[in-house]
């Protein structure tokens, strides 16, 4: 019979994280300071460390190739790492392509997603430079979950701002994080300056992402024991998940294979770059690989969206990064189901996508949902929506070769399971779901919230 | 470091299951033809045959100790078998007592729990006797979500009747049935007899898991190519779930040591007989090991139940079986959120509780569930509420081996992950659960179901 899965021991677990930033053949752009339209100065510097731990912003500056991961870190990655490498027979009886198919499987953490690679690290240096509480937002609590668990194995308080219309609908993440002793609580609250004045304009604010960062930030940077945690985008988040692309290459030797097709979903984009960049290196080195990230066709930012500086966040807070973007201002259509809602790209993606390493690839939720049901009746694993994205994108990678009458082995990531996530399941099967791709016009539109910022290159 | 869980390889699969009916010291009763008051003539099987295929019915009554697992079936195990072997240091560090204690971690199958481990081996052997259609009952959901998954992977149509209050109130487990394409159905329903003659009575009827029982024997007996399932309780669900114990001992064998306590929370009692079975063998066979079954204090069928005849069900369908039982009408009180809820016991594991080779213990919901929270606050993982029973054995067996002054090894089977079980989470943290024991005068009014029944032994 064949082999369906590959361990590795724990004595396999990688002892440092990839920096990609250290081989890109030509540097990534710098962040601006948005005051002064240059690059970080030090009292820039000096600001961020107030809103994250100055250990964090200096490893989100670092050139190093290597970063050592601390021995408390290691130790809590072995609850669940190194996870396992799985061969998606099924799927390949399914589409008869002439195809090699596998997947890391990252919903085996308990959380059930990669989030806590970088939870854990950053619920670490927190402690390390003597934090004490950490706040952070959460839409559908993908990433509320995973920081609550990591806070609680480090004994540190979290404060969870959920979006209160999520927090209404989808009790269990909150539930997860309520477990986990953390408290999470609807925005807009009245405890923060920028929670009261929304309430004061409308008492029954369904909240948003925007909203819940913007008390998150305040509350950080209201008292000295406490700063504010990002899940993704920011080059610290990305280089913490590249356990990931390290463990797999461990497991492809073993196998003694080497994937032609690496493929993940990106919203933020980080388990993409955790599982891709280590291939990326490879092939920034030389060697034949296809590098795929794949989003949703109704938050293009990969494909539609320009190479320009913005804000990371949609209250002008953050320094101007160079990404990927349909503009700060933009909020994707509420029908979309599948997650991967953000506004831009983390700029190394970014980067990677606009030097040629990185494949974008867009799909419809429809396809997305489509693949994943075909995905969890053959596999048996029920997917987060956003890992449907990474199917969709297997799915298409198979055909081609399919077409072009060439064997491939294509690795994708399995960012995490669904089960959680039923409700979006319903939808689809129950023909609630549409086709949807955002309309040149409204794109247009949003781009205008970049006019007026520093240009790129 | 020290070592936190331990893999092992595809190869290391058990190939057989283990039958403890070859090694009890004094064989188990028979079960009896409720007609006749005597054990199963020819007629009787072949009616049996009627609502489980026949290779099953077979598997029910073998004498043989081992039986080999078919090879498909272990092509689907390899989804998620063998599954890790953790060591709880966390907890541990949290007791701080004498004890090294380790679980084996069932929750990494795609439904979540250890009930795949039959349903796999079910679904193979109707489809093997030509079986088309499988009908089941589910409350919470734990049984219908993996017989769902276990029909998809062998093209099994698959039919499940979902006691209609939890159908309404636990969407997330009827949603998995419906991405792996089964029927689930809300019981009490207009398409059976039983169905139509409960909701003539009372067209509101929020259902229950007898009338979902009866509907679903009504559909397997009335076409011949369907047949029923059960998730516990009999022989050949007990012996399917051997693989765990024996990975587990396989897994012990790589660690040079043995536990002292073997412990699994027991409500029909296929989780607990999974782990501990093939350790009762070798307490047979003179080995020096305590084990113990953990139940609620509101369904206290093994500590406060008596040993007798009984119907499996409160249908007064099945054979009578030796075994501890509240008397079938037995429903434990609404407020239990525990899970745990049959009113009898495994006869296996009753009989080995019988003769002293088993020992059981009840615990409180609040204990239980205090136990859960403490669990996943030390080792990140959140409990399936039956599994915290389980845990609240452990710290009870760690609190002992502390007042004795005794080293100890205690494994624990945790059978099952409870991110879709969170609203009994919410109830416990938000004080809404009670302490709860079964009083005296509703056990004796329950146990007036045996009256008139055969008398064992």
């Amino acid at each position: 019979m064949a082999q369906k899965k590959v361990f590795l021991g724990e004595e396999f677990l990688p002892k440092q994280w990839y920096n990609l930033n250290a081989d890109f053949p030509s540097p990534m752009p710098p962040p601006l300071n948005p005051g002064t339209g240059e690059p970080p100065d030090p009292g820039f510097v000096e600001h961020m460390g107030n809103i994250f731990p100055m250990n964090l912003v200096e490893q989100e500056m670092t050139p190093e190739r290597w970063i050592d991961i601390p021995e408390e870190v290691l130790g809590v990655y072995k609850i669940w790492r190194p996870t396992p490498l799985y061969r998606a027979d099924g799927l390949e009886k399914l589409l008869d392509a002439p195809v090699k198919i596998y997947f890391k499987n990252e919903g085996v953490s308990p959380p059930g997603s990669h989030k806590p690679n970088t939870a854990v690290a950053q619920a670490y240096y927190n402690k390390a430079f003597g934090i004490e509480r950490i706040t952070t937002e959460t839409g559908a609590g993908q990433w509320g979950s995973a920081l609550a668990f990591a806070c609680q194995l480090f004994d540190i308080e979290c404060m969870v701002y959920m979006v209160k219309v999520s927090f209404m609908q989808k009790p269990y993440r909150r539930l997860m994080m309520m477990t986990w002793g953390s408290n999470c609580v609807p925005s807009p609250t009245d405890t923060t300056e920028a929670g009261r004045k929304v309430l004061a304009a409308d008492p029954d604010s369904p909240g948003s992402l925007g909203i819940a960062i913007s008390e998150a930030v305040e509350m950080a940077l209201a008292r000295d024991d406490t700063r504010y945690s990002l899940g993704s985008v920011l080059n610290h988040v990305l280089l913490h998940q590249t356990v990931i692309g390290q463990e797999a290459k461990l497991q492809f030797d073993a196998l003694g294979e080497y994937p032609d097709v690496v493929i993940g979903c990106a919203g933020g984009g980080s388990n993409f770059a955790g599982l891709a960049f280590p291939f990326v290196a490879d092939k920034i080195a030389g060697k034949e690989v296809q590098i795929i990230a794949a989003e949703p066709l109704s938050c293009p930012t990969m494909t539609k969206g320009p190479y320009a500086y913005d804000f990371g966040d949609n209250n002008q807070m953050t320094p101007l990064l160079p990404m990927h973007t349909l503009g700060h201002d933009f909020v994707p259509a509420p029908i979309h189901a599948g997650g991967l809602r953000y506004h831009g790209m983390a700029p190394m993606v970014s980067h990677g996508v606009n030097i040629g390493l990185i494949e974008p690839r867009a799909y419809d939720q429809i396809a997305t949902f489509e693949a994943g049901v075909n995905f969890a009746r053959c596999e048996g694993f029920i997917s987060a929506p956003e890992t449907n994205h990474a199917i969709a994108a297997v799915i298409d990678a198979a055909n081609q070769a399919k077409e072009e009458g060439k064997e491939k082995t294509i690795l994708f990531n399995w960012s995490g399971h669904g089960l959680v996530d039923l409700a979006a399941y319903d939808d689809y099967i129950s023909n609630k779901l549409t086709r949807y791709e955002l309309p040149e016009e409204e794109i247009d539109r949003a781009l205008r919230a970049l006019e007026g910022l520093p240009k790129l290159g």
